[in-house]
């Protein structure tokens, strides 16, 4: 068991290979560091220049003022070997390594692995990489991508895997679309020697860590990695997405990483018997980490549906037996309730279409009334609210969740917004999410995040027989 | 079989229970005919007032100046069969009834709906509806929901189904995020009298229309459906959402528009006989009518992929087998043009991961040189060119397609935006899509709707052994 923490929140960083020209790596990982506000020391390590974005360059590990937790070896991948050599002459005991041309490329590469890993090992190096772009941790302030990266919204959410995506263009998707806070992010790359089952375990027992969620194309001894995921899962959720599943993907992955994928089906019992949740893309990633952050576990299987329209309740109705949800029926004093926004002739069921009521009550009337009604029902342990954006059905979204969450913390919100006008989407999103309310943009997406809090619900045996 | 042209290009309009307040469905209505630049006559109808909206108003039917060709009844369901007297009266026949109330919610409304249409169809009146917001024309300038829809874009897809979100919110939807062109629109409501067999019919010699896609909760006459489907596919791809696919789903839509779904297996396999492509949700029936709607169909399975980071390789890979394609290894001249951009230690590969290239040469060559040598490959029928939305990969995206789309017109491209700056994702899928690009969020995604393209082309025969 390593303790990754000098990854994390190291008290000194060295980036060697530092640069003075903007758009460089070694530039743009001091500018990172500084811009996510670093309070330790950092200390640019290049032989050419004296003053790098403000700092003291210094020209090589051995001149450095001070003991260092973690190096940055921007450096050709020829180099590496001697960077290696250093660190071990300073006593530096973590290294990141961006290079790419490693096990990544073929056989050559491979055996240039093994040289730098060997020497690592024996000098009690701990690597991660090589061809990973490094780690962010927003309790800490530090970010170690080589692509620019501006600071995050803090968070719960860790995730790691061997992909640079995660610390680079999915980091600044999750920042300007998806809204939820990051903890740590870890781009593990070749996985030479850090993987799968040191970050695992790492982040489950970590304390800014809420929700772990990982990619990953193939991991290394199943029975630690078995061993980990299970007890990540016990403490928080764990969201897997793993690539490899057709042959042509096995394929594609041996010569990105070098990874062996395994048998697509054992991962996903694996996965399951772990009490993680296999996910099929990103965007479930995303759907669901979010919904773990902000939302409670719910106590059943029951979800109330109010929609704007029939379609809503149709697709709602059509996905709901796939996520294990279903829709009670509601109880007399539930009917009693959404009546009061309800023409007579329009039945007061579960799903609930309310166009009529909107019609005639206005929309934020009735959706607050049909809603509340809902969320009051013993049976409904969660709750889905449907729009569409257009401007008749416009409603202070906020003044329509907050009591409801404020009356059932206990219930799980999510928010549907089904089609309408995009910048009114993006806004709305904004605002719902800004505000801990996931927002989804169709019925399947948002009980699939449902879906994820009902399993593991059940796992975690909180489900009450009803 | 019907001409539906009065409903979509009527000389003439009246509308029954038009209204001067703003907001209300009978005023908005007219509003929208106004917006998207109806040239005809239109007739506003309210024995309460003279004018509305610059428009002379007429206190019945009766009083209208010239023959009317289309009739929309904004009256309480209780009138409508008032309504349907007073059209037989004056010898209009064509007549949509937004009202709700009928088979929708019950015995009471389904036993209304059969007075109705025994009345209809006895004067020979042609129905849409009831529950219906009717249609839109872009050619002839017509729209005719009951909530306010701006002027749409003109293009070649025409839509329709049961709900009235496809000429709300989905419309919406599609002019501000989705940026292909729509040419009719209808929502067929009860589908009391004109059902999906009307439509198919009449779209599938409509000379306005490239590609038709359709909702559907069930239909009636499956003898009919399947060769009206089998007749619109052999003229024009056609896309079908049908839901209904589990019985809560079914449960509900007896609920909703009183309709008999049927079983699932049934109308997939039906579906795929008659030519045309089951598609799972909304989101899948734009991104491949987008697709069909500017690019020609392949001459071939191989697909050639271009993507700043090996995930989306992996990715692409992982998923294409499901969708009928294949990633061609490059023909020994194709692998000396990728050359010309590739440092020597990173394969020239299909899927081509061109990261170490755009560090080298910078994004603009590093994409234009790999893509324009895969698009050369004779074995390569179609391109996808993946991007992370991140400033070190910004790059003038149309001199990028510009050439390929020029050099290969019969090779369909799509561009995968699969993660970074939101904002730079909505700008680079309109400058894409504007010029007829289709850009998706995910490589999967994007192959899925190149697999629509290469499954029509290899059941219209047009796929070349290899």
């Amino acid at each position: 068991m390593s303790d990754l923490d000098e990854f994390f929140c190291p008290g000194s960083i060295a980036v060697v290979g530092a640069s003075r020209t903007p758009g460089k790596a070694g530039n743009t990982i001091v500018r990172n560091i500084l811009e996510f506000g670093f309070t330790g020391d950092l200390y640019p390590v290049n032989p050419g220049c004296e003053e790098i974005l403000g700092l003291t360059s210094y020209s090589s590990l051995g001149e450095l003022p001070g003991p260092v937790d973690l190096v940055i070896g921007v450096l050709p991948r020829r180099q590496t070997l001697g960077l290696v050599s250093e660190c071990a002459r300073i006593g530096a005991g973590n290294l990141i390594i961006p290079a790419a041309g490693f096990s990544d490329v073929g056989d050559e590469g491979r055996a240039l692995e093994r040289q730098v890993m060997e020497a690592a090992r024996s000098a009690g190096i701990r690597v991660m990489g090589p061809n990973s772009i490094g780690t962010v941790c927003t309790t800490c302030g530090i970010a170690t991508p080589i692509v620019t990266l501006d600071r995050m919204r803090p968070g719960g959410v860790s995730l790691f895997g061997q992909t640079g995506m995660l610390a680079s263009g999915f980091a600044r998707w999750i920042q300007t679309s998806e809204h939820f806070g990051i903890n740590k992010l870890a781009c593990l790359g070749n996985k030479a020697d850090l993987d799968e089952n040191d970050l695992l375990e790492y982040l489950a027992t970590d304390e800014g860590t809420r929700v772990i969620g990982f990619y990953t194309e193939g991991v290394r001894d199943g029975r630690r990695f078995a061993a980990a995921l299970r007890a990540a899962a016990e403490a928080k959720p764990v969201l897997v997405l793993k690539s490899g599943r057709t042959a042509g993907g096995r394929k594609a992955i041996a010569s990105h990483t070098g990874a062996l994928a395994g048998s697509d089906e054992v991962y996903s019992g694996l996965i399951e018997q772990c009490g993680a949740r296999r996910v099929a893309d990103f965007e479930e990633l995303f759907d669901c980490a979010k919904a773990f952050e902000w939302q409670p576990l719910p106590a059943g299987d029951g979800v109330g549906i109010v929609s704007i329209t029939g379609l809503g309740c149709v697709l709602a109705a059509d996905t709901a037996s796939r996520y294990g949800l279903l829709f009670p029926a509601p109880a007399p004093r539930t009917v009693e309730s959404m009546r009061a926004a309800l023409p007579d002739w329009v039945p007061a069921a579960n799903p609930a279409d309310i166009w009529a009521a909107i019609e005639a009550r206005g929309p934020q009337e009735a959706y607050g009334v049909v809603a509340s009604a809902l969320a009051d029902d013993p049976w409904v342990h969660s709750l889905i609210a449907i729009f569409t954006l257009i401007p008749e059905s416009s409603l202070d979204v906020m003044e329509l969740f907050g009591p409801l969450a404020e009356a059932h913390p206990e219930k799980p919100l999510a928010a549907v917004l089904m089609s309408g006008d995009a910048a009114m989407y993006a806004e709305w999103k904004r605002t719902l999410e800004g505000n801990g309310i996931p927002a989804y943009h169709s019925p399947e997406r948002a009980l699939r995040a449902l879906g994820a809090l009902r399993n593991r619900s059940r796992w975690k045996g909180h489900t009450a027989a009803h």
